[in-house]
């Protein structure tokens, strides 16, 4: 158990033997590294656990600081803490990397135990409810009954659907910022976009790079083809407008001249360091294959298997995952007559809003978890 | 004068010595071609002159065919025609490619009479202000002193906004189809993705690819970016839906596997065929620096030079040139109390509405001329 102020990773191997997780495919898998992190104390009743679950290109890290060297704390850490929203006073708090991820869980760098070299693109491939099996079996390892909540933005607010129809019994409330039951074409087209331009970077080489250069141009233009669709024509206009960098009129060449620009370079070149572009893969062919509905013939029927209490919200300005399909989701539960609340958020940030409308949805969130049973 | 069943493009030298054209740069260019195309007869009184500006890809080649082998007519055939919206029973419509296209007008593909070989990146960066005054120069060529209406969607509308502020004097009328006075950091942001896709292909080769391997990757996956923008999340939902393309189940595989994905994979391949990757650069450099207003300390006091007559025709669904900053053409035009009418066409087809919203379009723009003075 940790606190907030400096938390040390924890990195769980599951007992698994080698391919023994089953997976949606078929396929079989391990054996299994799940990095997790810990905020908070379980309770004796183990009544209190709220599971996080990260978007896309997020991680374990969710709060704290791991050294005081670190330059900015965990991802979400602003809702995390004691006194904020998932308020580590009152909750344990758990947060672990995605399976496929490349930030202690197992993923398509990982060493594949048939070649004892890096998987690549002998990675099977997964999807959401794979992520959420490996993380049901963490929490048994953790020997945890019951989730007080799962929580999670964008692909998180997936994963928190997910637990919510296939482990209803375990699961009292879900919270789903920002999220959808599938993925729409333009999201599944933006998605084609970033891995076409890995494929296409020769430095990618089939997925096996882990001894050379890595497709780190390739990596950096999905990423900023990603970044524009976290954000909105509305902050961007506020936050760089069409103001030039290093200049007060235009230079008449082809350089990065305007704000906007060097900004986005800069997202493009940071996320490689810490990104595997394989995962970025794997990552986004989940979530383009995320269709709660279609598993159960409709969103009505999948959410008819569901006890959970849902708090969804959605951003106004988010065009990625847009305010319609939480709705969608919101009449699909109304009409299975469950405990949902809806609130939708009038803020200018896009898709990236979960992670900064942070005072707004501490209200929220507090209030709503409260009203959960212990 | 080309009939419209079958035109023959006219390939127009300008008289310029080389070095002669002075751009907005300061650098000089020259000798230049322009290819354009005419429709319909120029009356005796040269008044039913109409001058179409293209979009970001388009060409000269607006209406018609050049041969009965052609699978598809010009780029706006719908519209340009006998009894259509530029009615060439009436009109003597004209359309020339840009400069700095690659469609036969001279841009950095063409050759460098200092070097004898391609410009590539010695090209100077142009502008819609260049764009725009070469056309004035092909309209004294073609002896026409006055114009009856300019018109162009997209990049299209901002030349048409750019020639009644700068030729006031020979706009009759302005067309301004789903444009804006000045690109929002959003469009700059997707802009730059596309360049960056480009440049990160190593065929590109600093824009000297014209003897090898073209950097077809690169200007697929620009296109691709671009190509997600000029549609709408309603269009791509009823179009594609999630629909998967030769399978009926997902393969769990890095296939591709979503009809979308096909779809932007072949827009992209197509694209590569008939478009240069330098041109890509350049062109959207010039749709990036467009600011109108700024050029005059407002876009109040830019349209106080003007005397036309203006139409505005914003699209609902378009995002990228979103409805907002048509009205801020509108407003700045009212303000000044000139002449102007404004359409919103509430329809699904995103930024390519203009293309597309031919019937409701042809009913607004056919009485808009009527009411043109002769």
């Amino acid at each position: 158990m940790h606190s907030v102020g400096l938390v040390e990773p924890n990195n769980l191997t599951f007992a698994h033997p080698p391919h023994e997780f089953s997976l949606e495919s078929g396929r079989h898998l391990g054996p299994i590294n799940i990095r997790y992190e810990t905020y908070g104390t379980l309770n004796k009743k183990k009544s209190n656990a709220v599971l996080i679950l990260h978007a896309f290109s997020g991680d374990a890290h969710a709060a704290g600081w791991h050294s005081r060297q670190e330059k900015t704390p965990g991802w979400w850490d602003a809702m995390i803490g004691p006194g904020k929203a998932f308020d580590t006073d009152r909750y344990f708090v758990i947060c672990s990397n995605v399976l496929g991820g490349c930030q202690g869980s197992t993923g398509p760098a990982s060493i594949n135990p048939d070649t004892q070299k890096p998987y690549g693109l002998r990675f099977p491939v997964i999807t959401v409810n794979d992520m959420v099996r490996v993380q049901k079996t963490l929490i048994e390892q953790l020997k945890i009954p019951s989730l007080l909540a799962v929580a999670g933005g964008s692909m998180g607010g997936m994963q928190a659907l997910e637990w919510s129809v296939l482990y209803p019994e375990i699961v009292r409330a879900s919270i789903v910022l920002g999220a959808t039951a599938r993925l729409t074409p333009q999201g599944i087209a933006f998605n084609k976009v970033g891995r076409n331009a890995i494929e296409s970077d020769p430095c990618w080489n089939k997925g096996d790079y882990y001894k050379g250069k890595t497709p780190a141009a390739g990596l950096a233009i999905a990423r900023m083809v990603g970044h524009i669709t976290y954000l909105s024509d509305q902050s961007m206009s506020k936050k760089f407008g069409r103001r030039l960098r290093a200049r007060e009129r235009y230079g008449f060449d082809l350089s990065e001249e305007f704000e906007v620009e060097s900004y986005l370079q800069h997202q493009g070149d940071k996320f490689v360091e810490r990104f595997d572009a394989n995962s970025y893969l794997y990552i986004t062919k989940a979530m383009d294959y995320f269709d709660l509905g279609a598993r159960y013939g409709s969103l009505e029927a999948a959410f008819s298997r569901t006890n959970t209490k849902f708090l969804i919200v959605s951003y106004s300005s988010d065009w990625l995952y847009p305010s319609y399909q939480s709705k969608e989701i919101v009449c699909a539960l109304m009409r299975n007559q469950k405990d949902v609340s809806y609130v939708s958020i009038d803020c200018p940030y896009g898709h990236d809003s979960f992670l900064l409308e942070t005072e707004r949805q501490t209200d929220i969130i507090r209030s709503f978890l409260e009203n959960v049973r212990d």
